[in-house]
Protein backbone atom coordinates (compact mmCIF):
# COMPACT_ATOMS: atom_id res chain seq x y z
CA UNK A 1 0.00 0.00 0.00
CA UNK A 2 2.73 2.07 0.76
CA UNK A 3 4.60 1.42 -2.55
CA UNK A 4 1.57 2.08 -4.32
CA UNK A 5 0.99 5.71 -2.71
CA UNK A 6 4.78 6.54 -3.52
CA UNK A 7 4.21 5.20 -7.18
CA UNK A 8 1.20 7.30 -7.72
CA UNK A 9 2.66 10.67 -6.92
CA UNK A 10 -0.58 11.42 -5.03
CA UNK A 11 1.06 14.73 -2.83
CA UNK A 12 -0.38 13.44 0.66
CA UNK A 13 -1.50 16.08 2.75
CA UNK A 14 -0.01 13.80 5.82
CA UNK A 15 2.83 11.35 7.01
CA UNK A 16 2.03 7.48 6.58
CA UNK A 17 3.87 5.76 8.95
CA UNK A 18 4.88 2.07 8.42
CA UNK A 19 6.03 0.33 12.07
CA UNK A 20 7.07 -3.05 11.71
CA UNK A 21 7.17 -4.32 15.34
CA UNK A 22 8.36 -7.67 17.05
CA UNK A 23 6.96 -9.22 19.89
CA UNK A 24 3.17 -9.06 19.72
CA UNK A 25 2.55 -12.60 20.56
CA UNK A 26 4.28 -12.43 23.80
CA UNK A 27 3.81 -8.99 25.71
CA UNK A 28 4.02 -6.49 22.89
CA UNK A 29 7.34 -5.02 23.35
CA UNK A 30 7.63 -3.95 20.23
CA UNK A 31 4.31 -1.76 19.89
CA UNK A 32 4.82 -0.68 23.70
CA UNK A 33 8.56 0.82 22.37
CA UNK A 34 7.30 2.51 19.54
CA UNK A 35 4.94 4.42 21.46
CA UNK A 36 7.84 5.18 24.10
CA UNK A 37 9.90 6.35 21.31
CA UNK A 38 6.66 9.19 20.46
CA UNK A 39 5.26 7.61 17.89
CA UNK A 40 2.00 8.59 17.41
CA UNK A 41 -0.57 8.89 14.61
CA UNK A 42 -4.44 9.73 14.16
CA UNK A 43 -5.26 6.40 13.29
CA UNK A 44 -3.37 2.53 12.95
CA UNK A 45 -4.46 -0.27 10.67
CA UNK A 46 -2.82 -3.44 11.65
CA UNK A 47 -3.02 -5.93 9.02
CA UNK A 48 -4.00 -9.05 11.40
CA UNK A 49 -5.34 -11.90 9.27
CA UNK A 50 -9.18 -10.89 9.84
CA UNK A 51 -10.24 -11.96 6.03
CA UNK A 52 -10.98 -8.61 5.43
CA UNK A 53 -13.36 -8.01 8.07
CA UNK A 54 -13.17 -4.84 10.38
CA UNK A 55 -12.14 -5.75 13.46
CA UNK A 56 -12.47 -2.70 16.26
CA UNK A 57 -12.00 -5.09 19.12
CA UNK A 58 -9.68 -7.66 21.22
CA UNK A 59 -10.70 -9.47 24.24
CA UNK A 60 -7.76 -9.74 26.88
CA UNK A 61 -6.25 -12.33 27.91
CA UNK A 62 -4.44 -13.45 31.33
CA UNK A 63 -2.24 -16.46 32.05
CA UNK A 64 -2.46 -17.73 35.45
CA UNK A 65 -0.89 -20.67 37.44
CA UNK A 66 -2.63 -22.48 40.34
CA UNK A 67 -0.72 -24.40 42.98
CA UNK A 68 -3.52 -26.92 44.46
CA UNK A 69 -1.99 -28.96 47.80
CA UNK A 70 -2.11 -32.43 48.75
CA UNK A 71 -0.73 -35.09 51.00
CA UNK A 72 1.51 -37.83 49.59
CA UNK A 73 0.95 -40.79 50.99
CA UNK A 74 1.53 -44.56 49.51
CA UNK A 75 -0.69 -45.42 47.49
CA UNK A 76 -1.69 -48.75 49.49
CA UNK A 77 -2.56 -46.06 52.02
CA UNK A 78 -4.40 -43.66 49.82
CA UNK A 79 -7.05 -42.65 52.36
CA UNK A 80 -4.52 -41.26 55.08
CA UNK A 81 -3.11 -38.88 52.01
CA UNK A 82 -4.81 -36.04 49.80
CA UNK A 83 -4.45 -35.93 46.03
CA UNK A 84 -4.34 -32.77 45.09
CA UNK A 85 -5.37 -34.52 41.80
CA UNK A 86 -8.96 -34.91 43.76
CA UNK A 87 -8.69 -31.51 45.32
CA UNK A 88 -8.20 -30.31 41.78
CA UNK A 89 -11.37 -31.07 40.28
CA UNK A 90 -13.65 -28.68 42.63
CA UNK A 91 -11.79 -25.84 41.14
CA UNK A 92 -12.10 -26.95 37.83
CA UNK A 93 -16.09 -26.84 38.34
CA UNK A 94 -15.87 -23.51 39.67
CA UNK A 95 -13.57 -22.43 37.05
CA UNK A 96 -16.36 -24.00 34.48
CA UNK A 97 -18.82 -22.23 36.34
CA UNK A 98 -17.05 -18.82 36.41
CA UNK A 99 -16.27 -19.33 32.15
CA UNK A 100 -20.08 -19.07 32.14
CA UNK A 101 -20.87 -16.38 34.35
CA UNK A 102 -18.29 -14.10 32.77
CA UNK A 103 -20.02 -15.11 29.29
CA UNK A 104 -23.59 -14.85 30.10
CA UNK A 105 -23.82 -11.08 28.67
CA UNK A 106 -21.42 -9.96 26.43
CA UNK A 107 -20.64 -7.25 24.29
CA UNK A 108 -22.92 -7.34 20.52
CA UNK A 109 -19.38 -7.16 18.69
CA UNK A 110 -18.31 -10.47 20.50
CA UNK A 111 -21.43 -12.77 19.92
CA UNK A 112 -20.24 -14.75 17.11
CA UNK A 113 -17.73 -16.12 19.66
CA UNK A 114 -18.78 -19.21 22.25
CA UNK A 115 -17.35 -18.84 24.13
CA UNK A 116 -16.14 -15.10 24.01
CA UNK A 117 -14.01 -14.89 26.66
CA UNK A 118 -12.27 -18.40 27.32
CA UNK A 119 -10.90 -19.96 30.43
CA UNK A 120 -8.91 -22.48 29.39
CA UNK A 121 -6.72 -24.94 31.57
CA UNK A 122 -3.58 -25.77 29.11
CA UNK A 123 -1.07 -27.93 31.53
CA UNK A 124 -1.76 -29.69 34.51
CA UNK A 125 1.49 -30.97 36.18
CA UNK A 126 1.02 -33.25 39.18
CA UNK A 127 2.55 -36.51 41.06
CA UNK A 128 6.38 -37.81 40.78
CA UNK A 129 5.56 -41.58 41.34
CA UNK A 130 2.61 -43.98 40.01
CA UNK A 131 1.92 -45.52 43.94
CA UNK A 132 2.47 -42.37 45.84
CA UNK A 133 -0.77 -39.99 46.42
CA UNK A 134 0.17 -36.92 44.52
CA UNK A 135 1.20 -33.79 47.53
CA UNK A 136 1.20 -31.33 44.70
CA UNK A 137 -0.85 -30.14 41.28
CA UNK A 138 0.13 -27.05 39.43
CA UNK A 139 -2.08 -25.80 36.31
CA UNK A 140 -1.54 -23.28 34.14
CA UNK A 141 -4.32 -21.64 32.14
CA UNK A 142 -5.62 -18.63 30.33
CA UNK A 143 -8.15 -16.22 31.73
CA UNK A 144 -10.00 -13.84 28.57
CA UNK A 145 -11.23 -10.52 29.64
CA UNK A 146 -14.30 -8.80 28.40
CA UNK A 147 -14.12 -6.03 26.12
CA UNK A 148 -14.27 -2.66 28.48
CA UNK A 149 -13.16 -4.71 31.50
CA UNK A 150 -10.48 -3.84 34.03
CA UNK A 151 -7.68 -6.60 34.32
CA UNK A 152 -7.44 -6.13 37.87
CA UNK A 153 -11.44 -6.84 37.92
CA UNK A 154 -10.61 -10.00 35.56
CA UNK A 155 -7.90 -11.18 38.58
CA UNK A 156 -10.21 -10.85 41.21
CA UNK A 157 -12.93 -12.66 39.63
CA UNK A 158 -10.42 -15.95 39.19
CA UNK A 159 -9.16 -15.37 42.55
CA UNK A 160 -13.03 -15.19 44.02
CA UNK A 161 -13.68 -17.84 42.30
CA UNK A 162 -10.72 -19.90 43.48
CA UNK A 163 -11.27 -18.79 46.62
CA UNK A 164 -14.86 -19.56 46.87
CA UNK A 165 -14.20 -23.06 45.97
CA UNK A 166 -11.59 -23.76 48.42
CA UNK A 167 -13.70 -22.43 51.00
CA UNK A 168 -16.35 -25.30 50.45
CA UNK A 169 -13.39 -28.14 50.72
CA UNK A 170 -12.32 -28.75 54.27
CA UNK A 171 -8.99 -29.20 53.23
CA UNK A 172 -8.58 -26.10 50.75
CA UNK A 173 -10.44 -24.13 53.34
CA UNK A 174 -7.24 -24.57 55.64
CA UNK A 175 -4.54 -24.09 52.53
CA UNK A 176 -6.32 -22.77 49.68
CA UNK A 177 -4.65 -23.21 46.28
CA UNK A 178 -2.38 -20.31 45.44
CA UNK A 179 -3.11 -18.09 42.12
CA UNK A 180 -0.02 -16.45 40.34
CA UNK A 181 -0.08 -14.52 37.15
CA UNK A 182 2.54 -15.87 35.12
CA UNK A 183 3.08 -15.19 31.97
CA UNK A 184 1.50 -12.94 29.00
CA UNK A 185 -0.80 -10.35 30.19
CA UNK A 186 -3.29 -9.08 27.96
CA UNK A 187 -5.59 -6.09 28.30
CA UNK A 188 -8.47 -5.84 26.34
CA UNK A 189 -8.60 -3.19 23.61
CA UNK A 190 -11.33 -0.94 21.37
CA UNK A 191 -11.48 1.51 18.90
CA UNK A 192 -13.62 4.60 20.81
CA UNK A 193 -17.21 4.61 20.18
CA UNK A 194 -16.78 8.30 18.60
CA UNK A 195 -14.46 7.49 15.89
CA UNK A 196 -15.11 7.03 12.36
CA UNK A 197 -12.24 4.78 11.08
CA UNK A 198 -14.57 1.82 10.86
CA UNK A 199 -16.17 3.55 8.38
CA UNK A 200 -13.59 4.95 6.36
CA UNK A 201 -12.28 1.25 6.68
CA UNK A 202 -15.64 0.12 4.98
CA UNK A 203 -15.53 2.39 2.54
CA UNK A 204 -12.42 1.99 1.07
CA UNK A 205 -12.54 -1.23 1.16
CA UNK A 206 -15.27 -1.21 -0.91
CA UNK A 207 -14.17 1.06 -3.10
CA UNK A 208 -10.78 -1.60 -3.49
CA UNK A 209 -13.23 -4.55 -4.76
CA UNK A 210 -13.63 -6.16 -1.94
CA UNK A 211 -16.94 -7.72 -1.13
CA UNK A 212 -18.94 -6.43 2.53
CA UNK A 213 -17.24 -7.43 5.25
CA UNK A 214 -18.80 -7.98 8.78
CA UNK A 215 -17.55 -6.12 11.85
CA UNK A 216 -16.91 -7.67 15.05
CA UNK A 217 -14.13 -8.31 17.80
CA UNK A 218 -11.48 -10.94 17.77
CA UNK A 219 -11.86 -13.54 21.70
CA UNK A 220 -7.49 -13.12 22.11
CA UNK A 221 -4.69 -10.09 22.75
CA UNK A 222 -3.43 -7.94 20.36
CA UNK A 223 -1.24 -4.70 19.97
CA UNK A 224 -4.46 -3.01 19.59
CA UNK A 225 -4.61 -2.49 23.27
CA UNK A 226 -1.77 -0.76 23.28
CA UNK A 227 -2.27 1.65 20.41
CA UNK A 228 -5.79 2.46 21.69
CA UNK A 229 -4.91 2.33 25.33
CA UNK A 230 -1.55 3.97 25.79
CA UNK A 231 -0.88 5.52 22.46
CA UNK A 232 -4.49 6.67 22.14
CA UNK A 233 -4.87 6.13 18.83
CA UNK A 234 -8.11 4.98 16.51
CA UNK A 235 -6.84 1.92 15.42
CA UNK A 236 -8.59 -1.19 13.70
CA UNK A 237 -7.62 -5.03 12.81
CA UNK A 238 -7.92 -5.59 8.75
CA UNK A 239 -5.98 -7.88 7.09
CA UNK A 240 -6.19 -10.97 4.68
CA UNK A 241 -6.11 -14.56 5.72
CA UNK A 242 -8.17 -16.52 8.41
CA UNK A 243 -6.84 -16.55 12.11
CA UNK A 244 -7.94 -19.83 12.69
CA UNK A 245 -4.73 -20.97 10.58
CA UNK A 246 -2.53 -18.57 12.55
CA UNK A 247 0.13 -20.43 14.61
CA UNK A 248 -0.35 -23.56 13.08
CA UNK A 249 1.18 -25.74 9.91
CA UNK A 250 0.99 -24.07 6.53
CA UNK A 251 -0.02 -20.72 7.90
CA UNK A 252 -0.62 -19.47 4.63
CA UNK A 253 -2.94 -16.34 3.41
CA UNK A 254 -4.60 -15.62 -0.24
CA UNK A 255 -2.76 -13.55 -2.54
CA UNK A 256 -6.31 -12.15 -3.54
CA UNK A 257 -6.53 -10.84 -0.23
CA UNK A 258 -3.57 -9.79 0.07
CA UNK A 259 -3.88 -7.20 -3.27
CA UNK A 260 -7.71 -5.72 -1.97
CA UNK A 261 -6.02 -5.09 1.15
CA UNK A 262 -3.51 -3.02 0.01
CA UNK A 263 -5.53 -1.31 -2.38
CA UNK A 264 -8.49 -0.57 0.25
CA UNK A 265 -5.13 0.36 2.72
CA UNK A 266 -3.78 2.66 0.07
CA UNK A 267 -7.30 4.12 -0.09
CA UNK A 268 -8.32 4.85 3.14
CA UNK A 269 -4.19 6.44 3.33
CA UNK A 270 -5.80 9.08 0.91
CA UNK A 271 -9.13 9.77 2.66
CA UNK A 272 -7.61 10.10 6.10
CA UNK A 273 -4.05 12.39 5.14
CA UNK A 274 -6.06 14.43 2.44
CA UNK A 275 -4.14 15.22 -0.81
CA UNK A 276 -2.60 18.35 -0.83
CA UNK B 1 17.27 -65.97 65.64
CA UNK B 2 19.84 -67.53 63.65
CA UNK B 3 23.27 -66.90 65.78
CA UNK B 4 21.06 -67.38 68.55
CA UNK B 5 20.16 -71.50 67.77
CA UNK B 6 23.76 -71.42 66.44
CA UNK B 7 24.90 -70.72 70.27
CA UNK B 8 22.26 -72.56 72.13
CA UNK B 9 24.02 -75.95 70.26
CA UNK B 10 20.30 -77.05 69.90
CA UNK B 11 21.08 -80.07 67.23
CA UNK B 12 18.31 -79.15 64.94
CA UNK B 13 16.21 -81.93 62.61
CA UNK B 14 15.72 -79.82 59.77
CA UNK B 15 18.04 -76.87 58.08
CA UNK B 16 17.24 -72.96 58.76
CA UNK B 17 17.73 -71.03 55.43
CA UNK B 18 18.77 -67.18 56.17
CA UNK B 19 17.58 -65.57 52.57
CA UNK B 20 18.96 -61.70 51.82
CA UNK B 21 16.74 -60.91 48.86
CA UNK B 22 17.22 -57.63 46.49
CA UNK B 23 14.60 -55.76 43.91
CA UNK B 24 11.57 -56.92 46.56
CA UNK B 25 10.05 -52.77 46.26
CA UNK B 26 10.46 -53.28 42.07
CA UNK B 27 9.21 -56.45 41.49
CA UNK B 28 11.15 -59.43 43.45
CA UNK B 29 13.85 -60.49 41.78
CA UNK B 30 15.89 -61.11 44.70
CA UNK B 31 12.81 -64.18 45.66
CA UNK B 32 12.29 -64.92 42.47
CA UNK B 33 15.81 -65.66 41.52
CA UNK B 34 16.48 -67.64 45.03
CA UNK B 35 13.43 -69.75 44.04
CA UNK B 36 14.54 -70.44 40.10
CA UNK B 37 18.16 -71.37 41.85
CA UNK B 38 16.03 -74.23 43.41
CA UNK B 39 15.56 -73.35 47.02
CA UNK B 40 12.43 -74.46 48.83
CA UNK B 41 11.79 -74.98 52.57
CA UNK B 42 8.38 -75.92 54.15
CA UNK B 43 7.72 -72.54 56.05
CA UNK B 44 8.98 -68.93 55.82
CA UNK B 45 9.15 -65.94 57.35
CA UNK B 46 9.12 -62.41 56.09
CA UNK B 47 10.13 -60.24 59.14
CA UNK B 48 8.73 -57.08 57.02
CA UNK B 49 7.61 -54.53 59.75
CA UNK B 50 3.53 -55.40 60.95
CA UNK B 51 4.22 -54.69 64.71
CA UNK B 52 4.59 -58.08 65.64
CA UNK B 53 1.82 -58.85 64.23
CA UNK B 54 1.21 -61.99 62.34
CA UNK B 55 0.32 -61.12 58.68
CA UNK B 56 -0.59 -64.25 56.39
CA UNK B 57 -1.77 -62.62 53.29
CA UNK B 58 -0.57 -59.73 50.75
CA UNK B 59 -3.06 -57.41 48.10
CA UNK B 60 -1.62 -57.26 44.91
CA UNK B 61 -0.58 -53.96 43.23
CA UNK B 62 -0.75 -53.16 39.54
CA UNK B 63 0.60 -50.15 38.43
CA UNK B 64 -0.93 -48.45 34.76
CA UNK B 65 -0.90 -45.83 32.65
CA UNK B 66 -4.11 -44.37 30.90
CA UNK B 67 -3.36 -42.05 27.73
CA UNK B 68 -5.94 -39.46 26.92
CA UNK B 69 -6.45 -38.04 23.67
CA UNK B 70 -7.58 -34.31 23.23
CA UNK B 71 -7.75 -32.15 20.06
CA UNK B 72 -5.11 -28.80 20.47
CA UNK B 73 -6.70 -25.16 19.50
CA UNK B 74 -5.55 -21.67 20.70
CA UNK B 75 -6.99 -21.07 24.40
CA UNK B 76 -8.53 -18.48 22.72
CA UNK B 77 -11.02 -20.91 20.36
CA UNK B 78 -11.05 -23.51 23.17
CA UNK B 79 -14.31 -24.70 22.08
CA UNK B 80 -12.93 -25.23 18.69
CA UNK B 81 -10.46 -28.30 20.24
CA UNK B 82 -10.94 -30.63 23.36
CA UNK B 83 -9.53 -30.85 26.16
CA UNK B 84 -7.75 -33.83 27.51
CA UNK B 85 -8.06 -32.36 31.21
CA UNK B 86 -11.56 -32.52 30.19
CA UNK B 87 -11.60 -36.00 29.07
CA UNK B 88 -10.02 -37.20 32.24
CA UNK B 89 -12.70 -36.67 34.23
CA UNK B 90 -15.02 -38.99 33.26
CA UNK B 91 -12.51 -41.84 33.76
CA UNK B 92 -11.50 -40.36 37.05
CA UNK B 93 -15.09 -40.44 38.40
CA UNK B 94 -15.37 -44.06 36.80
CA UNK B 95 -12.12 -45.20 38.35
CA UNK B 96 -13.39 -44.09 41.74
CA UNK B 97 -16.94 -46.00 41.33
CA UNK B 98 -14.98 -49.31 40.34
CA UNK B 99 -12.71 -48.74 43.27
CA UNK B 100 -15.44 -48.52 46.00
CA UNK B 101 -17.08 -51.54 43.71
CA UNK B 102 -14.15 -53.56 44.11
CA UNK B 103 -14.15 -52.57 47.84
CA UNK B 104 -17.79 -53.71 48.59
CA UNK B 105 -17.52 -57.38 49.73
CA UNK B 106 -13.39 -57.70 50.97
CA UNK B 107 -12.03 -60.58 52.92
CA UNK B 108 -12.18 -60.73 56.81
CA UNK B 109 -8.38 -60.37 56.98
CA UNK B 110 -8.73 -56.94 55.17
CA UNK B 111 -10.93 -54.98 56.71
CA UNK B 112 -9.15 -53.35 58.71
CA UNK B 113 -7.96 -51.03 55.77
CA UNK B 114 -10.53 -48.35 54.12
CA UNK B 115 -10.07 -48.91 51.14
CA UNK B 116 -8.63 -52.48 51.02
CA UNK B 117 -7.47 -52.66 47.88
CA UNK B 118 -7.15 -48.94 46.84
CA UNK B 119 -7.25 -46.96 43.24
CA UNK B 120 -4.23 -44.22 43.00
CA UNK B 121 -3.80 -41.85 40.13
CA UNK B 122 0.10 -40.98 41.24
CA UNK B 123 0.89 -38.72 38.48
CA UNK B 124 -0.89 -36.76 35.67
CA UNK B 125 0.82 -34.91 32.71
CA UNK B 126 -1.30 -32.55 30.18
CA UNK B 127 -0.39 -29.98 28.20
CA UNK B 128 2.43 -28.17 26.78
CA UNK B 129 1.40 -24.32 26.99
CA UNK B 130 -1.16 -22.07 29.25
CA UNK B 131 -2.25 -21.22 25.78
CA UNK B 132 -2.96 -24.49 24.25
CA UNK B 133 -6.10 -26.70 24.78
CA UNK B 134 -4.24 -30.23 26.08
CA UNK B 135 -4.04 -32.14 23.18
CA UNK B 136 -3.05 -35.05 25.56
CA UNK B 137 -2.71 -36.36 29.21
CA UNK B 138 -0.96 -39.04 30.39
CA UNK B 139 -2.10 -40.39 33.88
CA UNK B 140 0.25 -43.19 36.11
CA UNK B 141 -1.57 -45.09 38.67
CA UNK B 142 -1.93 -48.32 40.65
CA UNK B 143 -4.47 -50.71 41.04
CA UNK B 144 -4.87 -52.98 44.32
CA UNK B 145 -5.13 -56.11 43.28
CA UNK B 146 -7.80 -58.13 46.08
CA UNK B 147 -6.70 -61.48 48.05
CA UNK B 148 -7.28 -64.23 45.93
CA UNK B 149 -7.87 -62.36 42.43
CA UNK B 150 -5.91 -63.09 39.41
CA UNK B 151 -4.28 -60.26 37.92
CA UNK B 152 -5.58 -60.38 35.07
CA UNK B 153 -9.03 -60.30 36.07
CA UNK B 154 -8.06 -57.27 38.30
CA UNK B 155 -6.41 -55.95 35.09
CA UNK B 156 -9.50 -56.25 32.82
CA UNK B 157 -11.81 -55.03 35.51
CA UNK B 158 -9.91 -51.50 35.27
CA UNK B 159 -10.17 -52.02 31.15
CA UNK B 160 -13.64 -52.43 31.26
CA UNK B 161 -14.07 -49.21 33.94
CA UNK B 162 -12.16 -47.31 31.17
CA UNK B 163 -13.90 -48.08 28.29
CA UNK B 164 -17.51 -47.73 30.10
CA UNK B 165 -16.46 -44.64 30.67
CA UNK B 166 -15.06 -43.83 27.52
CA UNK B 167 -18.36 -45.71 25.59
CA UNK B 168 -20.46 -43.11 27.29
CA UNK B 169 -18.44 -40.14 25.82
CA UNK B 170 -18.82 -39.37 22.28
CA UNK B 171 -15.50 -37.85 21.86
CA UNK B 172 -13.65 -40.74 23.97
CA UNK B 173 -16.15 -43.64 22.34
CA UNK B 174 -14.52 -42.62 18.79
CA UNK B 175 -10.60 -42.24 20.04
CA UNK B 176 -10.88 -44.43 23.49
CA UNK B 177 -8.64 -44.01 25.92
CA UNK B 178 -5.11 -45.98 25.89
CA UNK B 179 -4.35 -48.18 29.14
CA UNK B 180 -1.06 -49.85 29.56
CA UNK B 181 0.46 -51.95 32.13
CA UNK B 182 3.58 -50.46 33.17
CA UNK B 183 6.04 -50.45 36.22
CA UNK B 184 5.47 -53.33 39.05
CA UNK B 185 3.07 -56.03 38.67
CA UNK B 186 2.38 -57.50 42.14
CA UNK B 187 0.01 -60.52 42.37
CA UNK B 188 -1.84 -60.40 45.82
CA UNK B 189 -0.73 -64.00 48.15
CA UNK B 190 -1.89 -65.72 50.56
CA UNK B 191 -0.70 -68.32 53.15
CA UNK B 192 -2.78 -71.94 51.95
CA UNK B 193 -5.52 -71.95 55.14
CA UNK B 194 -4.46 -75.66 55.83
CA UNK B 195 -1.16 -74.51 56.94
CA UNK B 196 -1.07 -74.39 60.63
CA UNK B 197 2.25 -71.91 60.29
CA UNK B 198 -0.07 -68.80 61.59
CA UNK B 199 -0.93 -71.33 65.12
CA UNK B 200 2.76 -71.96 65.29
CA UNK B 201 3.62 -68.15 65.02
CA UNK B 202 1.46 -67.00 67.78
CA UNK B 203 2.82 -69.41 70.05
CA UNK B 204 6.27 -68.84 69.15
CA UNK B 205 5.53 -65.22 69.91
CA UNK B 206 3.86 -65.66 72.79
CA UNK B 207 6.64 -68.28 74.11
CA UNK B 208 8.90 -65.13 73.29
CA UNK B 209 7.16 -62.84 75.56
CA UNK B 210 4.82 -60.99 73.07
CA UNK B 211 1.74 -59.66 73.78
CA UNK B 212 -1.37 -61.30 71.81
CA UNK B 213 -0.65 -60.29 68.33
CA UNK B 214 -3.27 -59.80 65.57
CA UNK B 215 -3.90 -61.37 61.89
CA UNK B 216 -4.49 -59.65 59.05
CA UNK B 217 -3.36 -59.25 55.36
CA UNK B 218 -1.74 -55.92 54.28
CA UNK B 219 -2.55 -53.38 51.32
CA UNK B 220 0.58 -53.82 49.75
CA UNK B 221 2.32 -56.10 47.57
CA UNK B 222 5.68 -58.09 49.25
CA UNK B 223 7.89 -61.41 48.13
CA UNK B 224 4.90 -63.66 49.79
CA UNK B 225 3.53 -63.85 47.13
CA UNK B 226 6.20 -65.43 45.33
CA UNK B 227 6.96 -67.53 47.87
CA UNK B 228 3.91 -68.94 48.66
CA UNK B 229 2.48 -68.67 44.92
CA UNK B 230 5.74 -69.57 43.18
CA UNK B 231 7.62 -71.29 45.63
CA UNK B 232 4.13 -72.94 47.11
CA UNK B 233 6.18 -72.23 50.40
CA UNK B 234 4.12 -71.55 53.64
CA UNK B 235 4.80 -68.25 54.50
CA UNK B 236 4.19 -65.37 56.39
CA UNK B 237 5.17 -61.60 57.67
CA UNK B 238 6.16 -61.20 60.93
CA UNK B 239 8.34 -58.52 62.48
CA UNK B 240 9.45 -55.39 64.03
CA UNK B 241 8.26 -51.94 63.53
CA UNK B 242 5.71 -49.88 61.84
CA UNK B 243 5.15 -50.29 58.16
CA UNK B 244 3.56 -47.05 57.94
CA UNK B 245 6.93 -45.26 58.76
CA UNK B 246 8.44 -47.41 55.42
CA UNK B 247 10.23 -45.20 52.55
CA UNK B 248 9.80 -42.24 54.69
CA UNK B 249 12.01 -40.41 56.73
CA UNK B 250 13.46 -41.73 60.02
CA UNK B 251 12.54 -45.05 59.32
CA UNK B 252 13.11 -46.97 62.28
CA UNK B 253 11.89 -50.30 64.61
CA UNK B 254 11.81 -50.57 68.20
CA UNK B 255 14.95 -52.62 69.85
CA UNK B 256 12.40 -54.58 71.99
CA UNK B 257 10.51 -55.38 68.76
CA UNK B 258 13.60 -56.81 67.54
CA UNK B 259 14.38 -58.91 70.63
CA UNK B 260 11.12 -60.33 70.92
CA UNK B 261 11.02 -61.15 67.17
CA UNK B 262 14.51 -62.93 67.13
CA UNK B 263 13.33 -64.54 69.89
CA UNK B 264 10.58 -65.98 68.20
CA UNK B 265 12.01 -66.92 65.50
CA UNK B 266 14.60 -68.99 66.91
CA UNK B 267 11.75 -70.67 69.15
CA UNK B 268 9.78 -71.14 66.05
CA UNK B 269 12.59 -72.77 64.15
CA UNK B 270 12.82 -74.95 67.16
CA UNK B 271 9.34 -76.10 66.42
CA UNK B 272 9.43 -76.29 62.92
CA UNK B 273 12.46 -78.39 62.38
CA UNK B 274 12.47 -80.47 65.53
CA UNK B 275 15.45 -81.11 67.61
CA UNK B 276 17.24 -84.18 67.30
Amino acid sequence: AVRALRRSGAPLAGDVLLAGVVSEEDGGLGAFATLRRGHRADACIIPEPTGLDVVPAAAGALTFRLRVPGLAAHAARRAVGVSAVEKFWPLWQELATLESRRNADIDPLMERWSPAYPLSIGIVRAGEWASTVPDSLVAEGRLGVALGEGVEDARAALEQAVATACARDPWLAERPAIVEWSGGQFAPGRLPSDSDLGERMHRAHAAAGGRPPETYGVPYGTDLRLLTGLGGIATLHYGPGDAALAHARDEAVPIDEVLTCAGALALLALDICGVG
